[in-house]
């Protein structure tokens, strides 16, 4: 008998027969001998319309307000998948994050996780009850209901299965797992078998939106290992966890492409000590959260900086920056919107030299420009203009023989 | 300084534009210096929506689960009625049934209140903010949501009212107060200024389709008193309390009709004794329940016993009687659908020996045929046929000069 925690998100409980669909196969599961705790999104499309309803309303919302109002969603849910496996005879109660002892620090709409009670969801495992828990909420403990933010189910999936020391963690979602690539830029990419967690965190960040960094986070935090699949097909996804078999012999595990950033360059900058770092500070208060940062100096003591930001940040980033050169007395904005920025990530690639030098022959051979280079312990970024991104994509995948076997 | 409880339902709250209209009227009560607390519905639309869901999964859904799912209507209200009150300036916080102390017994989806511990909405108050609560919900004090069936958020207005020994208990609805007869029957119904409890109560109960009496039996039972109005307009309703000032002098205050119900006719019943009480209580353990009773003993010692039941309840009645009339030994089951209970209201009435005289005169002059008549200490009703039922209660509420003044 193995402990399974089951995520489903707002796309596979998306309507009745969807969601019979994921009774039938959570029955199954405990058919087969095991404990199943099932962690359950909004169905898709309810969170995005009481955002809306509360824009109409007012348009900034209380964030105690915004929760009361979103957690409706996972609500509604829970009590209809406990329906649905009644109907099939499996017994089963539904809990809401508060109810499943989901305590968190009162930071509405974007909560942490502070303990999980796991006592009452325990109770009902030994009396072989299915529990289905709200995904996406807490509650302060002080009886306000708090989310966690975008993403949150699949942390109350992770964080649950840490604290019930599940055997197993299943995210059930509309893809069957993590690939080398976005399979809809690059037509041959593959499905890993297994990933590690921090090749999982720059894929993942990095636009294979399969699921949020800050759950992967506390995956690796709590060594909870968890597979990603589609609740779709009966197909085995990805299984995410610390070490990786292959991980020895192959060196790039996957390209990413991220078409949601801006790059910013700051040119004619009186070269001061502390000007960079006064201008990421400024950045920083502002909220903007910078990636990627070249800077060169010129021989005439002017420097040109540029880093890359989030698209929606780009209008602050300017703002802020734009007042704080005329503090600095010199320097120039400019924004560049159509970039694409893609990555090759695989752990061990630093001690393997050729990857840099693959990476950027096959972007020459394609005659793709090269803007910005950065690299990490795990990953080598480059920044192109956004057109050449999907050429781009599917020359570097060719280039590590990515469409080859695990 | 006053303390109201204002309740709205959910055609007050059943869209954006009705929620910031009435967060309009529940700034207006508040600037005007009284302390408010604001108890809403689900949307109307919501609960139906949330049912047909749940039956479409599983036709027989579990009871706590069915509270689980209701639950969210009214937390969907609460939110956005804050942030309605938000969006003009005024401190609002939102709080379920469970979060404002609301504690009942465990029975699911008919759960009765045990008691309300106000510390949290006291405190509110205290800060000068308007308190939202879920109406209609509760906790069982082990975490479980419950709720407490039709017209359930009345009642928690009016319990609410009570253990916050509250000044003023407003029930804003759809119509403008309690009439003298529904006014789609008798165009010259007239509004009610005052009525008392008990009569309220008849008057619901038949028809009159303000309030369920379970929330006019609370509010008698702990004599709050309130006033039910429209949400609509600023007319001033009906004021619901113990005495009614105009109580010697007007016998009759309203004449209610219910075309809801069914007659049972069970014929050629060999009387033995105790033959009525065991058909009475099959049909309580069925949980029909049985309003008119009226029985003939024919001097061959043959009886026919009538009644009516809610004509949602009619199959099971027949049913019930049917399978017991066998064991009896004698008598035959038959079921009239097409009647009417015309009812005519008003305490003091039992010393008034004229008043049954002139409504069974009236109803003669009318040529209406009375099938079956049943008194009580303040109502005197009639079965008839439903064809004649708006004839009928005009008649009536002209002999009685309803339409007069006050």
């Amino acid at each position: 008998m193995a402990r399974i925690v089951q995520k489903y998100g707002g796309t596979s409980v998306g309507d009745i027969d969807r969601i019979k669909r994921v009774a039938a196969r959570v029955k199954k599961t405990r058919d087969a001998g095991n404990e199943v705790v099932v962690v359950v999104s909004a169905r898709s499309g309810v969170t995005n319309a009481l955002i809306e309803r509360a824009l109409a309303i007012n348009p900034v919302p209380e964030d105690r307000e915004m929760d009361m109002l979103l957690a409706v969603g996972e609500q509604e849910t829970i009590a209809l998948m406990a329906m649905a496996l009644h109907a099939l005879e499996v017994p089963a109660v539904s809990r809401t994050g508060s109810q499943a002892g989901i305590v968190t620090d009162p930071a509405h709409t974007r909560a942490r996780i502070i303990k999980i009670d796991t006592t009452r969801v325990e109770e009902s495992l030994e009396k072989g009850e299915v529990v289905i828990v709200a995904g996406f909420q807490g509650s302060d403990g002080r009886e306000n209901i708090t989310t966690f933010g975008r993403g949150g189910s699949d942390l109350t999936a992770v964080a649950l299965a840490a604290a019930l020391t599940a055997d197993l963690c299943q995210i059930y979602t509309d893809v069957e797992g993590v690939y080398t690539a976005d399979p809809r830029l690059v037509p041959d990419a593959r499905k890993l078998t297994e990933v590690s967690y921090d090749e999982m965190l720059e894929l993942a960040s990095l636009g294979s939106k399969v699921m949020q960094a800050r759950s992967v986070e506390f995956a690796k935090k709590y060594a909870v290992p968890f597979e990603v699949r589609s609740s779709f097909n009966e197909v085995p996804g990805t299984i995410v966890k610390k070490e990786v078999e292959s991980m020895e012999d192959v060196v790039v595990r996957g390209v990413a492409v991220d078409l949601n950033q801006a790059k910013v360059l700051v040119s004619n900058l009186v070269d001061k000590p502390g000007s960079a770092a006064r201008i990421f500070q400024a950045l920083a208060d502002a909220g903007v959260s910078v990636d990627m940062i070249v800077q060169n100096i010129g021989r005439n003591g002017v420097a040109n900086l540029t880093f890359t930001v989030p698209q929606s940040d780009t209008r602050r980033a300017e703002q802020t920056v734009t007042a704080l050169l005329k503090e600095e007395g010199s320097g120039e904005v400019e924004i560049f919107g159509s970039i694409a920025k893609v990555s090759v990530v695989g752990v061990g690639m630093r001690s393997h030299s050729g990857v840099a030098a693959t990476l950027f022959s096959a972007l020459a051979e394609a005659e793709v420009n090269i803007q910005l280079i950065s690299t990490s312990e795990i990953k080598i970024s480059v920044v192109i203009e956004s057109e050449a991104a999907e050429q781009a994509a599917r020359t570097v995948h060719d280039a590590f023989n990515l469409s080859g076997t695990d």
